[in-house]
């Protein structure tokens, strides 16, 4: 059972600790969007709360035997965190084909990293065995009070930064977020609506409340890996059912469009998950027309050669880069006549291949393509008009 | 002549106009280094300080008339703005080949945008003779006492956020923002040390204050283009010899990587110009080990295309991504054999091109180069002997 008191008390606990993150206008998103920046938080995720709260609540024996935990992510550098600033030994196991960076991060918070052959399945059996046998705490990501009351600080500094909220978007992932968030704002604001968000791809919570019980959905990939939780807990799906307006989903291409546009007009970085509050408000699945509305970015931990296949998705569904084929006749100067073209409109070559063994290609010719730094959709229009203008047709 | 009185004018003129941007540790890019994120400031950019302040001094009559200036960038962008809100028509003059997106967020806040055929010289003197024509004033991008005394107001900020600072480092292009800062720092804290850091391509006040001159440097590209300026101002020149404690250079190289750190750490957009700062931190320009830092972000209007080149440079440095190339036998079979000693360590392909034409191929061999995902330099290393260690030669 969470309390408010627990809330007021893991503030109380995160004073110093954790950093009050900012809490933003971001207009150019939406005239009535705030962003809550919890990808500024220390570790950058907002892990670091509720991982904290529990293991300050661990009895004096507890912590001295140690805590333990299963992740390859954000909940990994909130434990080793927390434990290392308590004094406490920190044991994280993770999938042996974690990420260096991730490895090296949570080590680097002082945590001894265990490397497990296998999936994160196997990973957590590990970690239940060695708890058992340590005697080490396991600390669940999110299907604990301290925890859910550890998050719930960011519902309380919400109301704090920016009293006159009317509505509060979270992601959901096992729901320990949403479930402080909600709690904390509905004990204290009960009109002010809280909405959680999930990837399509991996909807357990939403499922779960649509069906009225805890449902498991199947495994799909999805860029929001902070969220992708199967199963939703017991505590958090009730907390969810009691607490929560409303569960919406978005796409990952939402995702992707979202990551990008908080670049581009926030300067910040949110990971997939972080990004689900702001895309379902850019994709209309949240009303922001009349209600004053915070999104909560919850972590900017995203891997930056994720970064970069993200902006390459965006920049191609937003008409900035296009890809053009054509074929030219198979001799000396086509190519040139062809470039030419292209030149004069102002595009910039990013790749571009020429072969004659394309099935495009009639005798005789070769077919082009070539993949274009635009300006918009109508600039690849106009492009496509110029080549159609000297006679090429498009393959 | 700018005064400390006009400073504090300034930052009280600016007072709801501006955003007191924050000023946060970013312990893992330096344990003593400070970061003031005016890339968080409106507009993207400190520019919005010094062009806010121009437009508050000009007389009714000169206010009436409006003001013209002549920028693609983020000077644009402030006076536009600056304008709006004091109820002042802006005219902007833009090379036409000027990034749309440019054009749209200048138009977007308030100003009269003028396209003139041609390179950034046109655009100048068409906003010149403009100016004469119509009887705009003209608004400098740096060398003009109210927008030095504008951009000082960063450093009233500083002193009041970070009250033992010890050091600030600051990009300079025309000079205005580090001839203010310096200014504002020197008067009030005359044992802080200012630093001002170009980037190399383009390092018209390093060579200008080396020579004692002002000093005119060939154009080269730079991915600092908030500060390629050949020439600086008279002014600028004159405040920083007498303000500023040194002036250094870093590289294209270091400014990317400066600006993937704070991505990475900090999770937080910068501009080529504005990553200048924290590149001569990160790369043993200026000496952080014993004084506490700030390096002013000036600003973070970066094209996401061009932060996907950047991403992917850096990526290239770290050994995040490798091209390893290598000769397969020309039949069925070669390249699957190739594949799955690759895939075995780990590696995630990017692209792969496989030619029998390649002039490294023998006959009756094909050359196979592969773009792969890496995830360190020792990765590529284990790979490379994988591969020899089956008899594949590199090439």
């Amino acid at each position: 059972m969470v309390t408010i008191d627990m809330v007021w008390d893991a503030q109380a606990a995160l004073k110093g600790v954790a950093r009050k993150t900012p809490l933003e206008n971001a207009p150019k998103l939406g005239e009535n969007l705030y962003i809550k920046a919890e990808n500024l938080q220390l570790t950058g995720s907002f892990k670091l709360r509720g991982a904290y709260n529990k293991i300050k609540s661990l009895t004096p024996d507890e912590a001295s035997k140690g805590v333990i935990a299963c992740s390859a992510g954000n909940h990994a550098q909130g434990i080793a965190l927390s434990a290392t600033k308590q004094g406490i030994h920190s044991v994280i196991c993770m999938p042996a084909g974690a990420p260096i960076s991730k490895v090296e991060a949570t080590k680097g918070y002082g945590a001894e990293v265990v490397l497990v052959p296998g999936v994160y399945d196997d990973a957590a059996a590990e970690a239940a065995r060695l708890a058992k046998e340590k005697g080490y705490t396991f600390a669940h990501p999110f299907n604990d009070p301290y925890v859910i009351a550890g998050q719930g600080t960011i519902g309380l500094e919400i109301l704090e930064q920016l009293p006159d909220v009317e509505q509060v978007v979270c992601p959901i992932g096992g729901g320990g977020l949403i479930s402080g968030v909600a709690f904390a704002i509905k004990s204290l604001r009960p009109n002010c609506r809280v909405i959680g968000v999930q990837a399509a791809a991996v909807g357990s919570m939403y499922e779960s409340v649509k069906a009225g019980k805890i449902t498991t959905v199947p495994d799909h990939d999805t860029i929001a890996d902070g969220i992708h939780v199967l199963t939703p807990g017991d505590l958090t799906f009730a907390m969810c059912q009691k607490y929560v307006d409303e569960v919406v989903t978005v796409t990952e291409d939402e995702i992707a469009a979202a990551i990008l546009a908080l670049m581009e007009t926030q300067k910040t970085v949110a990971e997939g998950a972080g990004a689900t509050s702001v895309a379902a408000c850019m994709f209309g699945k949240v009303d922001i027309s009349k209600k004053k509305t915070v999104c909560v970015v919850s972590g900017g931990n995203m891997d930056v050669s994720m970064i970069s296949r993200i902006i390459t998705k965006g920049l191609v569904k937003s008409g900035r880069i296009a890809e053009i084929a054509t074929n030219v006749v198979d001799k000396p100067g086509s190519l040139i006549n062809l470039l030419q073209i292209v030149s004069k409109t102002g595009a910039n070559i990013v790749n571009i291949n020429h072969s004659r063994e394309d099935e495009r290609a009639e005798v005789g010719t070769c077919t082009v393509s070539m993949v274009l730094e635009t300006r918009d959709k109508e600039h690849v229009k106009q492009i496509k008009n110029a080549l159609r203008g000297k006679g090429y047709t498009l393959v």
